[in-house]
Parts: C-alpha cells; structure tokens; sequence
C-alpha cells in the first residue's frame, strides 16, 4: 500500500494538469493530505461510494497516462544517472564548478 | 510557416500517443510525409475540408497538452545543458569517460 501511495503521489504530480478539478480535489484530499474517503464524502457532500469510484477511475486514467507518456519512468531514469553524476563529480572532479552548476540545473528541471 | 512545421513535428512526437489513430495517420501525412491536404482527402476518400478541420483541431490539442505537460519547453532546456556540459567536458575533462557516458545515456533518454 505505502509503495502504491508513492507511485500515485508521482504519477499524480506528473499528470494532475490534465485531470478535471474534482478529480484534483479529491486525489489531493485522498493521497496528499491522507484523508479518509469518508472524511472526502462529507466534505463535498457526497457518498462514499461517489468518492470512491471517481479515485478508482482517476489511478486508472493516471496508469493509462503513464503507458503513453512514461513521464514518470524517463524521470527515475534520469534521476539515477543525475545522482551517478553528481557523485562521480564531487569525487573525481570537485574544481568543475560549471560543470556541477550544469547538473544542478538539470536537476531543477525535474 | 517553416517554423510553425517544425514545433507541430515536435509537439507530435511528444503528443502522438495520445491522439486518435485517425489524429495521427493525418498528422503524420501532413507534416512528416508532406503530404497535401487534398493527397490525404483522397487517400482517406473525405472531403479536403474534413481533412482540414481534423488537423487544425489536433493542432489546437496538441498545444493545450504542451500548455499543460511542457514536454517541449522543458526538452529544450534541458537540451541546451546537455549540449553545453558535452563541451565544457570535451575541452576541460576529455578523459573524464564515466561522466561523459552518463551525459551521452542522458541524452539518448530524451
């Protein structure tokens, strides 16, 4: 459960600009700010089940996004030779100031 | 128009997967075959206009989910570091390989 809530706190940060403003809300409420889907459905008035279904149908269009765009995978992919870089710079090459300025900005693009 | 092409060639590679499969035979005719509009009409037996309306709208999506997604604005800016860190390392560290290995593997992820 913990190593799906990470995934779709990531997938989510990805895509969230291309779900609707409710599916905002409640995966916000949900899976940011941990609220329970009973405490969702009294907050909008709505039933559980509503709640419920709408994040159901949110993590699977996510998933589908994922499958499209790999945004998430890609930035793994790049995190890991980042962090590779920054070590083998600290440690070889600790003078190379443009250089290490160079990989801090590629880091602030993620 | 030259240079409208080629951000339309862009933004389709980044978008394509998410267009219709009808989105992207046209798109894909128009801009990277170069075919005409009446080429395409009568290879899908529609009228131009058709042909027509169906790419302008895939023009206009395409922008929403760059507005949205950034993938082009933020490959470009992350290409541009890429470029300048293989220079700074062919003239300063030219047998620096480890590094110079990561930032080629970074580039062949974009």
């Amino acid at each position: 459960m913990l190593e799906k809530t990470t995934r779709m706190n990531f997938l989510y940060d990805f895509y969230q600009s291309l779900l609707t403003p409710k599916q905002r809300s409640y995966m916000s409420l949900y899976y940011l700010d941990d609220f329970s889907l009973g405490e969702i459905a009294e907050e909008y008035d709505v039933s559980r089940q509503a709640v419920y279904d709408n994040i159901k149908r949110t993590e699977t269009m996510l998933e589908e996004y994922e499958d499209k765009l790999l945004l998430f995978q890609k930035f793994q992919e790049r995190s890991k030779l980042i962090v590779s870089m920054k070590e083998m710079l600290k440690e070889d090459y600790p003078n190379s100031k443009a250089i290490i300025d160079a990989v801090a900005e590629l880091e602030k693009l993620e």
